[in-house]
């Protein structure tokens, strides 16, 4: 992989996400050489992809080039590759670019899509977990309208202006508040020869409530808000099967539409070649003790999404979310600099700042320890953490100013079909 | 195509560019139904795709949404598919969702690259006529510096690192000074393991000067600035051939290289089912009389690139930019207001605006009707004309701000990898 060698130690960091980035922050201005490796060639601000699908914001703001990151840190390299493979016993690993052998790796591959092995849902469903998949989802939005023009089929027409969210958690929330908006704001201004009441979104939840690792008064609210947008919310109820065209539900409920987006789940996007114990089963996260490291290997760690450690409070693990991804992140720096210099390493404690969803206009959740809010100040506040929490200048700029422009505008006009993409059942079309 | 039936005449504008637009402008608030038809469902800002594919610019700020641009306006409809087929006879055209009649057709279809029958260019070369195209572009660079990090081959990194930009005109002018302010701002920083002196910049150009069709101070200052900033000139020189390594020319010289933009030139991108005798050979660009009406046909109009007008002071057609494009445009909906008014019609009259290009960070060219300059005035007067020609407060807003970012930060922050795109010749990297 042409990385130079140095008496450094040296520690590979796979992915560039949340925690990846805050360890090789942590890292740097130290004598250690740091191998960063992700599959794309920059860091995805996950928590606004739905902005990107929903033509509020253009991929670009939301992303940042991960080799800017590293700028000027000397010993810091980057590779754009993705791995295939790791081999802890010759502490090296196998990448579709060649090998690369490591004293340190930090696994900090985040999460995907979790279809629970229905490979229908899989093939026909949309995801939403990173830039292309939310080019993918904005373009499908937009030729599910220009295709409802041209059907003569009243059936077939309502399918394609039809959209299910299966999950209610943050993302499922976010979107279905985001696809309101545009339905009250853009899609009548668009499309006025099509009668865009009928376009229906649904949440399919499998929970008696949305927002479940929230409050009740959260969930509660956060339900007002989206029925008031005209969302309709389906509780207690899985998702079965989806052919393209019809869903179905455990419940007494089915639909039929072009879309479905999937967000009911995650798991941990672990790499291959690490021993079947050190993964849990069905959510595939790597388990790890309270120094992130990985159950009988003393160095490798994992941490953020794909992190499962083993500590009261949770018994599943933290939550899959920016926080403790960040948090275990820089204090895996910390350990890794304290193991190097002999001094005594201390165990991670998640520091709980709080949980928030946007819904509209508005209109937002906001779980603090102390305090719980709704509302307008609610949605100030989360506005003001997003923004503040995205990398770079130029970035939180732009974002701002598409914010503004939006909100003033009731606009969302970054709705370019860039990458043309039809996730169709041929046949029901 | 399921577009009602009414008693006003059908106008189709086939083509959203300049030309489409401005026509489609012009026939607002008239007892005429216009169908506008593109296959993409934005208009491009085609004079600044270069910066998009340099990581200048993000594709959303150059591009604004066709449906916006008719909203509001009754009898106003967009469809976006692609033109298959003409028939004169019948009044209809033939596309990807259906027939259309027409009572007037405008044709506004704009260009496409020339590879003047070279297969083997067209197979291995970049062209940057549209946004995925640059996007492509945009990924390529960046690609072949990450490849260029990995090889061991002095003479494949150098390969990687050598850009061939055929055709000296506008487009290559600019992409070649946006190239050379990467190498002097962005890559010696993103890619401090590789020796950026190695990389490349050369222009191929057929004549004996550059931007030919301006003054020759113009094509002077624009030479020195150019070298100025490293780039290498090579003139009286045609392509010959290119096996996506080998470059060949009809002069004593050849290049090595992964990256061959082809800016040599463009052609009408006609319709098919049109008469021959209507389009001009080579060029294929469509016959119009002065009242941009197409050869024995008195309800077809062309406009824009894909017109050649018989006029005197330009053999060969007005040059196909975006102002001829404009006012034949304007023009043309006028006349076509006149003729269903039963008023007398005008021909057309090009106003000459003049012409501009830039070549980087203060440096630009400009001939006006009756004053030339160069440089830093120039480069300010290139800045404000293309600001104020985007369409949209939002796009003028995110361009201006991020032209004062990357001006003052030395920087190009839009460099994600959004369309993988490798288009190599694998035998030889």
């Amino acid at each position: 992989m042409n990385i130079p060698k140095t008496s450094f130690p040296r520690v590979v960091i796979i992915g560039g996400g949340f925690a990846g980035l805050a360890a090789a922050k942590g890292l740097k201005n130290q004598e250690i050489q740091v191998v960063l490796i992700d599959k794309h060639n920059y860091h995805t601000f996950q928590p606004l992809l739905y902005q990107v699908a929903t033509g509020g914001l253009e991929p670009d703001s939301i992303a940042y080039p991960l080799r800017k990151v590293i700028k000027n840190l000397p010993n810091f390299y980057f590779r754009l590759t993705e791995v295939l493979k790791m081999d802890s016993e010759k502490r090296k690993i196998h990448t579709t670019i060649g090998e690369l052998k490591y004293n340190y790796l930090i696994i900090a591959t985040g999460s995907k899509t979790n279809y629970f092995g229905n490979t229908n849902i899989e093939k026909y469903s949309m995801a939403m977990k990173n830039v292309p998949q939310s080019l993918n989802l904005r373009s499908l939005i937009i030729e599910n309208f220009e295709d409802a023009l041209l059907t003569k089929s009243f059936e077939k027409r309502n399918a394609l202006m039809n959209f299910i969210i299966v999950g209610g958690g943050p993302t499922g929330v976010e979107l279905a508040g985001a696809l309101a908006e545009m339905k009250k704001g853009i899609l009548p201004k668009d499309y006025p020869d099509l009668d865009i009441r009928q376009m229906q979104i649904n949440i399919i939840q499998g929970s008696n409530r949305l927002l479940k690792a929230m409050s009740e008064k959260a969930s509660e609210k956060a339900e007002d808000f989206l029925i008031n947008l005209g969302v309709n919310i389906y509780k207690n109820a899985h998702v079965t099967d989806y052919d393209g065209y019809t869903i179905s539900t455990n419940a007494d409920l089915s639909f039929e539409a072009a879309t479905v987006i999937w967000a009911a789940g995650v798991k941990g996007a672990t790499i291959n070649g690490l021993n079947n114990e050190c993964v849990v089963e069905r959510t595939e996260r790597i388990k790890v003790d309270t120094f992130n490291k990985v159950k009988n290997h003393k160095n490798i760690f994992a941490i953020g999404d794909v992190a499962c450690m083993d500590i009261s409070g949770f018994p599943k693990g933290h939550p899959m979310m920016a926080q403790p991804a960040i948090q275990q992140g820089i204090h895996v720096a910390k350990n890794l600099i304290a193991e190097l210099n002999n001094k005594e390493q201390k165990p991670f404690k998640y520091v709980d700042k709080g949980a928030m969803a946007t819904i509209g206009r508005n209109k937002a959740v906001v779980d603090l320890k102390k305090i719980r809010f709704q509302g307008v100040f609610a949605w100030f506040v989360w506005m003001f953490v997003h923004l503040f929490s995205l990398i770079g200048f130029r970035n939180k700029t732009v974002v701002f100013f598409n914010w503004v422009y939006n909100y003033i505008r009731f606009d969302r006009e970054t709705r370019l079909i860039i990458r043309p993409f039809k996730k169709r059942n041929k046949e029901s079309f």
